[in-house]
This record gives structure tokens, sequence and C-alpha cells, in this order.
């Protein structure tokens, strides 16, 4: 078969591992030959590809980022017809099967597809780990991993100079990557969307920590809010410069810490770089696994379906899936993680 | 409630932020005060002991190794009573429950003490993988991240130097962590005990590598045997130096590689550095829930049962579920790795 | 001899190392008593101190931060008589000499104080790599490793999604660390306030990179401002929620990119992480010899005198020279650098 | 100008940073052209050369390893002119000058070259630092950094299981390894063949730091043998499956010094991880100011001649420097190390 590979959305560590595992695959098991649409959807749309011999995944694995850029374009953008465009491009360059690795938008947007009559599988993709068609998917734990590294660096700067650190970590709607970061590395509180703690909260956390001679880590996901924030806190238009009014929540809350409480506050916001690693070991063998798996899904005609993590078992799931089921911190997780805090 | 806790068996990254997790817990939330046997039974047997204070645990989750040392001691030993030895112990010091954190020779010596009357729980370390009871133990996968940085550094020098790089990591009745560290690091092959190559089907992967310009690399998990091995092989007997014979399967497999291929072939035994790590953030958690959960196995009375990892749950499970069920890597897991063999 | 520790000013990785060294080369070779002030300066002006036994240094030399605490107090403050303070807490607790370990500003007081006729000897500290006195201090190289695995991150995620990255490093005054960083990622521009680049000059190295089908990085020293910075660009004042205008010149720079030349641009500012990691072992060991160099000078009463770095030989000069020759990146280094810009 | 590029010798992390500065360098500032001769002198000799585009050196800064791989073979290999060779090679291609890449043995074969008229300058290479000719070169620093990083790692789990741990680092003549990842590791004694200790002063330095209630961290260079070792301790001959009668030094002293102390020993043989990794930013920026430098050398036409650090300054230096002054490990190096000792 001739097989269309593409990568949509946000980067994430562990993209170049799919392509590689479902690439060595086919050439290896189904003689099959592969194109890589340039951009995600924006090279089905305008019809930019590449070949991907075999040749061309060598070492990738190890390779953070994607060898086949991204985009966030969509080819049902302003009520077009999307399926008449994407089966446009596949019969132009006789393209079989359609393999669509990205997040619930991309996952969406092929299930649109699949639905009219086009042959694609799904690969999940999530750094901020919110899908709950799969137990995880690769990509997250590194983010988890760059963002503890840099946790315990600052609290190494923060117990030096009695300070209380604030960490902005990914996370706009939900609070994975704070979860386990944040219990990673010991923080005295972590905040998070799904459960919004009051800034008395946070401040009684902090407080209780420095009063045992600890210098307060609060880790916040970037999408959090205080359930008591005052109004215009989370103002974020951009001045005449267009630069944004300020950085990030963290931002916002050092300042609001330090005013209550007397206590030196710093915060830092780690933006991209837990996006950009090299991928774990554990994102590696995840991200392998399911480009080998994602090769069943086709050659088994198993369309409209994406692969899934389950314990420590591979497994496919309707693409529908991704769609209808995002996965929040659940209360078991926050009860759990809160016992620790302060 | 008064606690014992003990590390018993090889030291594995995680022990400390399994300690950390109860201490926190048992203290928070039930008052609870904890002591620290000495390195592992020998210290019940000996009753050497120390308090482990809240402020003790300060900042060991990401610590490698334990606080509380280990051994390989054994209160059965000899035919001793173990259960009398253990019952003293703990009456002496009036502790009410212990925590034995260990592999599968502890929990089963910790399994043999319930069946005696004694009240202990257990949480299941091996940074093997080997055991069935448990999807993951905290530990595997730090072991298989520094092996990976290790395989990735070797591929770099194979490379340059157009040699058959022959790496040895830990595993000496499983092949978990060569399996994936090998996945991880795109290995041209991988030898583990479940499924022994021959060394005509090792040298056919190392040469298709070669013939691909590529610089083969094998990776054995150091209880692999070929299953042609030429007797004597694999004899391991010291010399009158005390030094073993030579310093292991892969010392024994570059050169043979070398012999019958013409390749130049260099073996790296990774050894000690695999167990000697931080824990990664994956196993920070996992080993902080694991010690957070048997603090509710104690408070709830459930003696003579284990945590363990389910999906993303932590459960419990009888203690004898880790005695009889070593995990050996399943063929389905052998037939995925191998696919990308060559 | 009884001899006094302290910390002072900004933390840097290898100050731990620095005790450490002195310590163990004063117990063992010269049997002298150690005692740490908290707190750099205002351990001293308050009294406020704790002995240092040999085994309190045991494994620190790998630690970040400082197990004394700093701050950035100063005996001579307010015009107060330094020197009188100094020496009577000196006397009080019957300390004969102190080491003060510390950046410029922490060398010009010992130096007051040495004047003074205080018994004091320094050890440079800069993370920043701003003194001429020594070739390199311990701690920079840490934070440019630091700095160049996060620019190595952001070239991967840049890459894949075709943006310009633009990323802040520490730098107030001097632009050793971005120039260090920016060659070892290969970055297209360095931006350091000893040579300020035109928003054009930035622009034209961006748009050259992308022609080339780059994704554009960027790495820009806190302290840097464009030449011709619009009026009102750099202004930091907080609003009222103590928040700061923007998150510093990155997040100024981003924007400007992006509307002058329609590159999608994003703005990291790697802030506290540079400075709170474990030190490297090329800090670990200058830290060290610094260590155990600056006992030489106590033992000889070559007081006013600090440790230094001069090729591979570790010497000693005057504590003034730390204070007159404050070492900017010149010009030969800038042109080495700029060389590979675009 | 037309210029050769070759990597000869053990590869080093940094060697792909120098091409990359040398190959801008001369597209931007003299439109050169460059050739690479594949696996150093085996290429030139015959004539397996590839052309060396600008886009080609992109990103290969942060790679170990050598893009043009290389060999040990030698142009005046069996007393051949090797500069007849060479210049027919030369011509054949129109090749106006030779960046020879390389160790003692590449420098002292490019000096014979220039002393046979051949238009050739040298970029030093030792992963040992065992040249006397510059402070420092690339490779250096990586290996120590690798190094102590997995000596960290040995601590831990020696610290565990109260185990003597003998780590074997490179350094066949000399012992900057061992030293400098030594001192950073915090190592109760290091063995180095400069300074050969005897096995009584070995097992001293253990007991003492046992004493002390430490896990002894032994350190030793490869080519380390001890003052008074027993006749065939250090027999390595092959048995008859062509295995090293065993696996290095390490695991001679770790049984004697079980043996001798009754304190559990284990070895660990770093090997080739040392010398694969990525170059540490330090690396990247000294070969990258290397790569520029030579170009230097080649426009000017300073044949005959290598680049060289000192202190923080690139200069020049005549090839048979390379030669004449191999860089051992000084006594008071040593001194300052062993004050550190047991």
């Amino acid at each position: 078969m001739k097989i269309g590979i593409l990568t949509s959305g946000g980067d994430c560590p562990g993209l170049n591992a799919v392509i590689r595992g479902a690439v060595l695959t086919g050439d290896r098991h189904f003689e099959d030959e592969f194109v890589g649409y340039r951009d995600g959807w924006r090279g089905v749309i305008e019809n930019d590809l590449v070949p991907i011999p075999r040749r061309r995944v060598r070492g990738i694995g190890r390779q953070g980022g994607t060898i086949l850029g991204t985009s966030r374009a969509n080819p049902f953008h302003d009520g077009q017809d999307g399926a008449a465009i994407v089966r446009r491009a596949m019969e132009a360059e006789e393209v079989d099967a359609l393999i669509a690795i990205g997040g619930d938008g991309t996952l969406y947007t092929a299930n649109r597809l699949f639905e009219a009559g086009i042959p694609v599988v799904g690969v999940p993709k999530t750094v901020d780990n919110d899908l709950d068609a799969t137990d995880y998917t690769f990509g997250f734990h590194t983010a988890v991993e760059i963002a503890t590294e840099s946790l315990d660096r600052l609290r190494m700067t923060g117990d030096s100079h009695h300070r209380c650190m604030v960490a902005e970590v990914m996370g706009r709607s939900v609070g994975w990557i704070a979860l386990h970061s944040g219990m990673a590395a010991g923080a005295h509180v972590i905040c998070i969307p799904e459960f919004p703690l009051s800034l008395d909260e946070i401040c009684a956390h902090v407080q209780s920590a420095w009063d045992r001679r600890r210098a307060p880590l609060v880790v916040v996901a970037e999408g959090f809010q205080p359930r008591d924030a005052p109004a215009g806190l989370m103002d974020y238009e951009l001045d005449e410069f267009g630069r944004p009014r300020f950085g990030g929540i963290a931002q916002a809350l050092a300042p609001l810490i330090e005013q209550r409480l007397g206590i030196e506050s710093r915060a830092t916001v780690l933006g991209h770089i837990q996006r950009g690693g090299e991928p774990t070991a554990y994102d590696r063998v995840l991200a392998t696994r399911f480009g080998m798996a994602v090769m069943d899904l086709v050659h088994s005609r198993r369309y409209g379906r994406m692969v899934s993590l389950r314990g420590t078992d591979i497994v496919d799931v309707p693409l529908t899936e991704a769609i209808d089921n995002p996965k929040a911190v659940p209360a078991s997780r926050w009860d759990e993680a809160r016992a620790l805090f302060g």
C-alpha cells in the first residue's frame, strides 16, 4: 500500500519515533510505500508531501519535534468540504490510507474524514495527557521529566535565598503535568485548573512550608486561575508593542504571595522547553509501539480507529473516543497529591 | 501506630521516595511514629534501627539508593524461627506493623511472617521488572533511561569507527531492561534469556545492519546465553587473583561476532550505573504513590498484602501474588521487538 | 585556627564544593575549626552562625545552592562602621579569619574590611563571568550547560512549528552566558549588552536564517536593549497587582520580530533554572580547587587576596582586582560569535 | 580555496563542531569549497571523499562522533612514501590544503607531510587531555562529565549496599579523566599511571573511608598498575574464545581489595560510553572556535601549525609541539588531589 503520514497540532516528543515505527514495520513486513505530508493537514490541502524511504527514518527515534513539520491547519476550515479536499489529494498521489498523528482536534478531523469514507487511522498525541482514550501517550512523561528537572533546580536556588519559587508548567485545561512534576519535585502546593484553590489556600500552604523553614515551591498549570482571583488579575491583553501584559499566571501569583505573606517570591515560566526535548526511553518505546500497531490497523482495514495504551498493552479504540472523553485530573488523584501539600 | 520500615535486596531508584511517601502520610494523617530497620532484615534480626522523624525524609524523594541501607539477610536463614525473631524484635520496640520494601525474596519472607501472624505489608521492588503482580514498579524505568542514554552514546562512537557495539544491561532471568532500552535506542538485535537466539541468528542481524552501512548495536541481558553456545563459553570461574575469567556475556559475544563476521566489535558492560541513579519523575511519582497507598493497607489492617500498579491505579494484592508469578517477557512483546531487528 | 565562612550575593552552582574543599583541607592538614555564617554578611552582623564539622560537608560537593544560605546584606549598609561590626562578631566567637565567597560587591566589602585590618580572604563567585580577575569561576559553565540544553530543546520545537524562538538567558550587564550558550546551540543571532544590535540587524539575521529554511533561534541576554529601541519598550513598571508589565526583553523582542517579518515568534525566559542546578564536573573541580587554595592564603596570612584561575593554574590576586576590573565580552569574542550569525 | 578535512584516531565529542566551525567560516568569509576524507587518512590514501556543502553541517555541532568517520590508517604505514600518496590524492581532486583533526599520531603524520611541502594545518584532539600544546581540547570535559555522572550513581548504590565501588575510566598513559572525575565525585582514592600507588596505599585509603562509615569509591585510570602488582596480575591474554582474561584493571583491583580488607567490592568499567556522548556546551564552544581559527591558519598560509587554547584565547603553535610534549598529570595536581583521599 501507499500510506500517507501527517503530524498535526502542537509538537510532542515521540512523533518521530511513531513515524519510524510505522515506516520500518510497513517497509519490512508489507512492502508499503510511505509519503509524509508537510505541516499536518496543510500538506494534504496543498498536496505538499515528501517520500519517506526507510533510510529517512534512520536514527530519528530519539529526535524531538517532527521531521514532517506541523501546523494547526484543518481541511474543514471555513466550512470547506474537507473530505473532498482530502480525497482529491489522496487520489492525486494514489495514497491508499492516511495515518493522522495528533491531538483531539486532529483526531476529530480524522473521524469526520472517516465518516465521509476516507481510509484513515489515528495515533493519539497529547503532551498534556488530556485524552481519556488512552492511559498515557508519548510526550507527556518527557514533559514531566523536563519540568521536574527544572523544579529540582528552582528548589535549590529557592533554599539558598529563602525565597518562594513559583513555577508555571504546561496545561491549559488540565493539570496533569503540574500534578506529576509537582509530586516528583515535592512541591508544597500544586495549582491545577480542575480544582482551583483560592489565594488564601495557596498562601496557607506556602506559609506552612515557610514555618517549617522550607523554601516554598509552588507549581502552577498555565490554565489555573485562583478561585477568588481579583477582577482583572488574569488580564492578558497586549500593550502597544504587542507584548503580553504579563508572562503568565506564575507572574501574577508570585507578587501576590509576596504581598500577602512578606515572603520574597520569584516566578519562572518553563514554557516551550517542556515540549522540545528528546523523548525519554519510556516515550520512545511507547511511540515506537504505537507506530508499529497503527500499521496493523491499516492492513486489517480497521479504519476510523486509533491505537491506545491500556495497562501495558497496545489496543485500539474508535477515533470518537478521543473526542468524547477529555481526561481531567480525577478527585482521587487530586486528594492524593494535596495530602502532601504545605 | 509505631511502624517499622525496611528496604531489602538490591537497591533500586525510588526506595527513598517510598519511605518519604509513607512517613509524610503517616505523620500528617495518622500521627504515626516511624522507625527504620538498618540494612533490611539484618536490622530486624539485630534490632538495629533508627527513628524516622518527618524532617529526616526532607528532599530524599529524588535521591537514589536507600537511606536505610539494604542487605540480603533473611530471618529464616539456616532454618531459624524467623517469625519468633521478628516478633521479639517488634515487641522489644513496640513496633505495631512492618512495611517491607523489596523483591520476590523479601516479599516471600514477608508472607511467611504474615502467615505466622505478624502484621506486615509489602511494597514491590524490582529494577528488572520481573514481578507479574504489578504492571511496573519504581526503578525499572530509571534503569531503562540510564541504559538507553548509554546505548545512544555507544551508537555514536560505533558509527564513527564502523564497529559493532555489544552492550550488556541488567537482567539475570528476564530481559525487560534489554527489551525496552534496545527498542528505545534502535538496537539491531536484542538478546534476552526468555527467547535465546543462536550465534548464527545474532550474526545474521549484525550482518544485515552492516550491509545497510549501519554500525550494528547489540543489546544483551546479562543472563542471556546463546542457544548454541560452545561448551565453556559461559565459564565464569575465578582465577588465582579472584578475578572473574571474563566480564560478562557481552565480552564473550563481541569477539565471537568479530571472528565470525570480521566486523570489529567492542563490548561494554553497563553494570551498577543502571541501578544507582536518581529516580526519574515517573519513578518518583510511582514510588511516592506506593508509599502513600501502603499506609492505607496498614491502617485498614489489610496485612499480608502489597501495593500494585494496574493501568494508572494503585491497587493492592496478596503478597503471595508476588511470589507465584514471575513476569517474563511474553512472546507478543518479543515478536514486536524482533520485528525491528537487523 | 578557627575560620568563618560565608556565601554572599546570588547563589551559584559550586558554592558548596568550595566550602567542602576548604573544610576538608583545613580539617586534615591544619586541624582548623570551621563555622559558617548564615546568609552571608547577615549572619556576621547578627552573629548567626553554625559549626561546620567535617561530616557536615559530606557529599555536598555535587549540591547546587549553598548550605549556608545567602543574602545581599552588607555590614557597611547605611554608613555603619562595618569593620567594627565584623571585628566584634569575630572576637565574640574567637574567629581568627574570614573566607568570603561572593561576587564583586562581596569582594569589595571584604577588601574594605581587610583595609581596616580584618583578616579576610576571598573566593570569586559570578555566574555571569563578569570578573576579569579570573579566567573563569565556578557556576558559569553550569549555567551555560543548562541554557544550552534548553536552547537545544527550543530549536527542536521551533523547527517543527517553523517558528522564531527567542530565548532570554542571564546577563544583566555582560553577555557571556548568551555568547557561550548561543554559540553552543548554533543560534542565528545573539544579543548582548556590550554590543547592542539594532532591531533591523536582529531582523536581518532572523530573515536570513528563515530564507535558508531554518527556524531562527535568537538568544538574548536579559540586560540587552536594542540600539534603536522605541521609547517605552523596556518599560518594566509594575501594574496594580504588582506584576511586571512584561516578563523581559525576550517577550518584547518576539512580538516585534513577528510584526516586522511576519514570522511567528515565541519568547522563553529561562530565568532561575540557570543558577539552581547541580554543578557540572568542571565547576565541581574548579570550586574544590578554589576551596583548597584559599586555605593556603589563610595559613600563609596572605589576607586581602583571593584565589583566581589563570589557564589551568590556581593563583592568587589582590581583592582589589575583583573590583577594579569588570569583564565584558571583548570585541574579538564578539566578532568571532557574530561571524556565525544568520 | 578547496579544502580537505579529515578526522583521525579515536573519536571524540566535538569533532563535528570543529568541522561545522571550519565550513561555516570558509563558506561565508572566503567562499571556500570543502571536501571530507572518509575515515581519516584511509580516505586520503584511497581517494575516498565527499563534498561538505554548508547545509551538510547544519545542526551537527551538538552531535557526538564524526560525520566523516575515522580510522587509525596512516599514509606512511609500512615505510610507504606518505607525502607522495597524499600529494597525488590532493592533486587528483585539486585540494589546496588539508585540515587534519586528530591526536599526537595524526599530528605527527601531518607534520611529516608539512615538512615534505604539503599545505596542512592541524586541530588537536585528545579525549585523554595528554597534549601539552594546548591547555585543553574538546572532548575531555565531556568525558569527565559522563564519568562523573556515572561515579555519582555508583556512589549511591555503594552507600546503600555498604560496598567499595571500583570504577575504571579512560586513560591509558595519563590520568587526567580519573583525576578530574574523581575529584568531582569525591572519590576516596584515585589511581593514575603517573603516580602509581601500591595496593597497600590503595587499601589504606579504602579502609580509612570505611572507618568513617563511607562506602569507598575508587577511581582508576585504565592504564594504572599498582606499584607492587603481583606477577601476572595485569595479564591480558585472550582465551580460546578470544575473550580477554578479564575486563580491566578495575576487575583486578576489586577482588584484591575485598580479599585484603573483607569489604565487599564491585568493579565497573565505564568504557566507550565516555567518548560517545554529545559534546558539552564547553566542548561545543571550544571546538567551534578551533574550527573557525584553523581557517585563519589556512588563509594566512601558516601551514605546519595547529590551533591551541591558552587561558581563554585561541592561539596557534607548530605541529611539532603536539608531538614533543605529552602532558602527564604534574606533581602539583597529584598532591592537590591526594590531599582529599581516604
